[in-house]
């Protein structure tokens, strides 16, 4: 028999309470032995809810009983998670959580811990909740070397941008019906300026590439500066326009980035729309794949996270990670030297404006759209940012920059 | 160090052997000690390869070497394979294949066989070569009940159909231009009848639901009879033709088919074109995730089948799949009873034809395409298969009919 204690009772909390409820048996049978909720710590109380039999309120009762194997930690945030996390770890305590900040911020100080403690910490859903993917990068795609991770990999961005794209409105307009839908926080600072995804993205190509990768490092951009205007000039390209945290390793050395990117339907990425996240993963052998799935909600992210807690229940005793990546920091390419594509919106009409932009980049072929008058679009050769900044000092009328990856 | 043997050198061996030139160095650290290749058997000569150094003809030499703790069998067919792999297992040695036949065939003896002797019998490679699929539904998603497993299962008639519907050529004229470019074999029964996506989904379906499923009872029809006016009429009505296999559970009983099927853009397997190849899981808890890859080829094959050799390397002493299924065949409903929609194309104009379509099927919307005369189409509701052939015994002039998903 294996039990299990739960940190924290709000959403994700609720949903792993579910699972245990809704599929004990498939649990047991996956285990291959009974595995069984014994706590819940949250502060709050919860009359007349179903946990009411696991809740407690106080965390020593958890760290100090030997029969818990394996903690989940579901409450968000740093404090007191990150105390918790360790201290549980540190007692011989598999943990596996949901909580980006605490991978993303000490996810290389809990890799060791728990190696060095025989336990296990992982967190497959903390990259897009209900999207396998921690998993098939440290277990299936061991043959290859990864050359890149890309991704949509928040559902609210999406939701927004999609909708954008559907129906032609703007994103104030947008965000505020996908905060009444619940789709969008209150506060949605930590989706639209894509923290979040800036989050995920290091985690990912810090197990893509092996070495930790810091997210203060990304460079991110989000999505509040991209209006209904944009959205008309990809259409008239064929291209849609997403929110990709991309990490990307080369000769010239590895990068990565968070920004709003107009791909086109030869991308994988192309037609995942609304809420849905998706991961595509570069290999030197298996070329291309892709993992695609509901990014958040209580269901598919305690879908993840118990899932770990099966795999960490069938391996006592063995860090199934091993080392996750190494401690030591992947030094990133300045934003300066990242190459690309630019697609550039410039103020006025073309017969005039369209020698200078050719004396500056060379013959483009400017796209308009029907509705929209004086200005017009561009899309520029390959060059490095820098590269772009230093043509751009030389040209007037720049009204937006959106990077392109087709 | 870890000795590894290969039983074929055609495509997918020589592949398995690039992999591990190219990525040894990553070999070895995802496995955490030196990993080699020692031998490879094949009937054949190769002068000049660089297989020559390894290259051995009697598979007595590796099953009688303590040091080969696991073999690569890519030699495709069931004789000798199955005689092979079941010596390699019973002597200790773990197997990685890429053999659908085999699989599912004997995988209920061979993996018995591997229980049995603490070793492992793994076969990721066997259902479209570069999807992670078989490790992601057993160790992935195992905090759900899953309902269902569903996909485009197979390159060649995906790439044929894409085809069919970009360019709007017959069935015919595409399968002659993809076997020109080697996308389809000379003899592409196998694959155009729908039986190696049926023997892929059996294996599928399996793995999902716990219990062993005889390919030989799954109801499938493949794509020679999907002809350009078919095309267009999906497209008429907002969708594609995909070659689909469907396992599903539902409380009335377990059913799997392959057929071609009608899906609209809610579908998340709508925009796998071409080669690609995608699975689309639905879970209780989860909800839908998706795999996607490309399904054949060198060298995503390789990377499957080298990626189950570092699992099995990781591993020893341990069954990594556990049971994977019981040996407990499940009885799928007969065809009869599995509901579901159908599209139907009548001969005649609609203004005489309607009456009788109606009478038998209620009201439908009919559907006409500009450049089709003297037909239409329309689809029915839900129903069993039984329920819509006693109706169509009932009515005249069917031209064919296509089942939906929408």
């Amino acid at each position: 028999m294996i039990k299990v204690a739960v940190l924290g009772y709000g959403t994700v909390g609720s949903g792993v309470l579910e699972v245990f409820q809704k599929n004990q048996e498939i649990l047991n049978q996956n285990v291959g032995e009974e595995i069984e909720l014994k706590y819940v710590l949250d502060r709050k109380k919860f009359p007349g809810d179903p946990v009411e039999r696991y809740l407690i309120h106080d965390f020593e009762t958890i760290v100090n009983d030997p029969e818990i194997k394996i903690v989940v930690e579901v409450m968000g945030g740093l404090n007191p998670s990150f105390d918790f996390v360790k201290r549980c770890l540190e007692n011989q305590k598999s943990v596996c959580t949901s909580n980006k900040e605490l991978v993303a911020q000490h996810g290389t100080d809990l890799l060791l811990t728990a190696k060095e403690h025989h336990v296990n910490f992982l967190f497959e859903a903390s990259c897009g909740g209900g999207i396998p993917i921690i998993r098939p990068l440290y277990q299936s795609l061991t043959a290859d070397r990864i050359d890149e991770v890309s991704g949509i990999l928040n559902g609210t961005t999406n939701y927004i941008l999609s909708k954008m794209t559907s129906d032609g409105y703007g994103f104030e307009e947008v965000l505020k019906r996908a905060q009444d839908k619940g789709y969008a926080e209150r506060d949605p600072q930590a989706d639209v300026e894509g923290y979040d995804a800036c989050r995920k993205i290091a985690i990912l190509s810090s197990l893509a590439f092996g070495n930790y990768i810091d997210y203060k490092d990304i460079y991110t951009e989000g999505i509040t500066d991209i209006t209904a205007t944009d959205i008309k000039y990809a259409k008239a390209a064929g291209a849609v326009i997403k929110l990709l945290a991309i990490g990307r390793r080369t000769d010239q050395g590895a990068y990565a980035l968070v920004c709003p990117v107009m791909i086109d339907a030869s991308n994988s990425l192309y037609s995942v729309n609304s809420v849905f996240n998706a991961v595509s993963v570069h290999g030197n052998m298996i070329g291309d794949a892709m993992f695609y799935g509901k990014g958040a909600g209580k269901r598919p992210t305690a879908s993840a996270v118990v899932a770990d807690v099966v795999e960490a229940a069938k391996n006592p005793g063995t860090t199934v990670m091993g080392d996750g990546w190494n401690a030591k920091k992947l030094e990133l390419m300045p934003l300066d030297d990242i190459p690309g594509r630019f697609f550039v919106r410039i103020q006025g009409n073309i017969a005039a404006c369209l020698p200078s932009v050719e004396s500056v980049f060379g013959e483009v072929d400017p796209i308009t759209v029907p509705s929209i008058d004086r200005e017009f679009g561009f899309f520029t050769g390959e060059m490095t940012e820098a590269q772009y900044k230093e043509k751009t000092e030389r040209l007037e009328g720049i009204i937006h920059m959106i990077r392109v990856r087709f």
